[in-house]
């Protein structure tokens, strides 16, 4: 393709493209993405047509793969989840591959089950149960976006002959709130379900709870039996991805009817890119533990300085425990499309991640400051 | 992260697999992608967290995105597909998105349908039929590889009270043939089906038909109602992707259900990388439809240079009208390991892309005939 030149025009458009991207990565600030990443050295693997198509645990004979750094990433999220040696996994395409994945297994598992879900989760999810066409029922969130604990017992209590399949969010989409795990396993033990199946969609508080003191437990030593973690959004990528873990006794059971109906791969997608597993690979190996550690106590910091300016404007402004999601009362349109900003009835929300500084909250501040003064 | 070095033991790692990619990459000469990529030029998109996320034909609120270019694509794709102004369409992460795509579009539309393909479709349609909970049966396929339309016919006639979904295979995995789309409407017609859909997957050939004369018509205008289509197997690509289309009435359906379930993507992927439709988009654009031609010339050449070479040394080899596949005897494992082939039963394949010139053919039999002479 090097004799291939773009016609004059074709290259203005991707310079314009490009420009645009520039100046639209300033006014980033709404969208839980770090964009603190640079992958320049990994470029050259872009010459190669890597495909992680199949099981990263088996050998393939398309042998230009990754799959080796693969199960390297699965590895240190299975750690980070305390998956034991009991595990299965491999990286996704983004969230919504990883939820489809957790929720698929379970039903397999409990054909019958009825998925359990709060009024908070993703869009994505509902989107996932109709495709996977799974009985589901939403249940009442309280105020601070969790789950409604009550309204989760009643509800199951009505259908204690089927087992609960429950979507636990590790971080909702608007208001960073976490569903307890524990409090879940309560509500399941009072109504001595004898079968039952968690999935986490941990997408952003997957990365940000281990590495925070006396967070709340969600991984699979606190009973879970499945995890979807994003990779592009606390760690940062610019190509969307994601890990899936289950356990490896579930997963078994599905490559066994998988392999039934001829199919080679127990991934839900066939053909899988190499290069993200390369790029979630070097980005964990290159920053240690105590390095994200650092990255989200500064976000708390700067979370808490968001909600320090934002009230000294006057506005209302929150934020979870444990998340780095400040939510304040829904402003104009402008302001929602200069900073991208994700908004939901009267709220909106800024989400600090790692790049974004005290200098940034300070530009959007005296932007929504301006506005205020205006007639 | 530029502050942020690899340990040596790491770097050694990466080092390695780098070496056994570039390695590996010359003996590929069994699946269906064309190494002779570059997009250099467009690295520096790699700086951006770009996602396309919802659909491309929807502005949102995320504006680091390339829908402008991905449309460009879906509808260049369209006009290959003879789809006139009734499409929708979107980048997908490879053939087996795109494939789940149609059927869950054919799902929602005949919810009672019966999905009949072929044993030579590729083993994803049975994972992806497993996943929507479709009815199906498979059909036998003639000694080529194409369906069997008297076998086809005579199974829709037992179930005349259903809609039948049929998976056009437009190049078969192993041995490229192609479902032929005006048998199949006869077979229809004959059983005066009031209801029907059609979806191709045309993951390998949808790229090389639409460049010679005389080929068998696969698109929009010969009936079909969808149409999955590979990025990186003809015009090749770091990244899997693909390009789903479909009819835009059927879509329309499909995102109001999709809608009243309270999600906001017409896709089936939430996050979606931009990267794969800036890079489709500029092979697009820096090689024209005479490129192509050429190119699909130049593999067809090659491929009867392989068959000739093949008879030459004793083996049996053939190829389907059309195709770039050229079908032999299995080899020994050795060989299957070394050039990366994929066999079934007692057969191989070469899949001559645009990057396997003559010297790599004479390789590749070089290899074979001196195994041949062994004890």
């Amino acid at each position: 393709m090097n004799n291939f030149k773009l016609e004059p025009q074709d290259q203005q458009k991707l310079d314009q493209l490009f420009g645009k991207l520039k100046t639209e990565a300033t006014h980033f600030i709404g969208y839980p993405c770090n964009l603190g990443f640079d992958y320049t050295e990994l470029y050259p693997f872009l010459h190669f047509a890597i495909n992680n198509v199949g099981d990263p645990f088996v050998s393939s004979n398309y042998h230009v793969n990754s799959h080796e750094l693969e199960r390297e990433v699965v590895e240190y999220f299975a750690q980070l989840t305390h998956a034991a040696d009991n595990y299965w996994g491999y990286v996704t395409n983004g969230g919504t591959e990883g939820n489809m994945y957790g929720l698929y297994l379970a039903r397999e598992l409990h054909p019958e089950g009825v998925v359990y879900y709060s009024q908070d989760t993703h869009y994505s999810i509902a989107k996932i149960l109709k495709i996977l066409r799974m009985k589901n029922i939403m249940i009442r969130s309280q105020e601070n976006g969790e789950i409604d604990y009550e309204d989760l017992e009643e509800t199951i209590r009505i259908k204690r002959h089927v087992t609960p399949i429950i979507v636990a969010n590790i971080g909702t989409t608007m208001k960073g709130a976490i569903d307890n795990i524990q409090k879940i396993q309560g509500v399941l033990k009072n109504l001595a379900m004898p079968t039952q199946y968690i999935h986490c969609d941990a997408a952003l508080s997957g990365m940000i709870l281990p590495f925070v003191e006396d967070a709340p437990a969600f991984g699979f030593d606190s009973g879970i039996d499945s995890i979807a973690i994003s990779g592009h959004k606390f760690i940062g990528s610019p190509i969307p991805c994601g890990i899936a873990i289950a356990k490896k006794e579930n997963v078994d059971h599905i490559a066994r009817a998988i392999e039934y109906v001829g199919s080679l791969d127990t991934t839900l997608t066939g053909s899988r890119n190499g290069i993200t597993p390369i790029f979630l690979w070097y980005a964990l190996k290159t920053r240690g533990r105590e390095h994200f550690k650092l990255m989200v106590q500064q976000c708390f910091e700067i979370a808490d300085y968001a909600i320090s300016e934002l009230k000294h404007i006057g506005q209302t402004a929150w934020r979870n425990p444990f998340s780095t999601t400040v939510v304040f009362n829904y402003p104009s349109i402008d302001i929602i499309k200069k900073w991208q900003l994700a908004s939901y009835q009267d709220i909106a929300h800024l989400i600090i991640m790692p790049h974004v500084t005290k200098e940034w909250v300070n530009r959007f501040i005296a932007d929504l400051a301006q506005e205020g003064k205006q007639p």
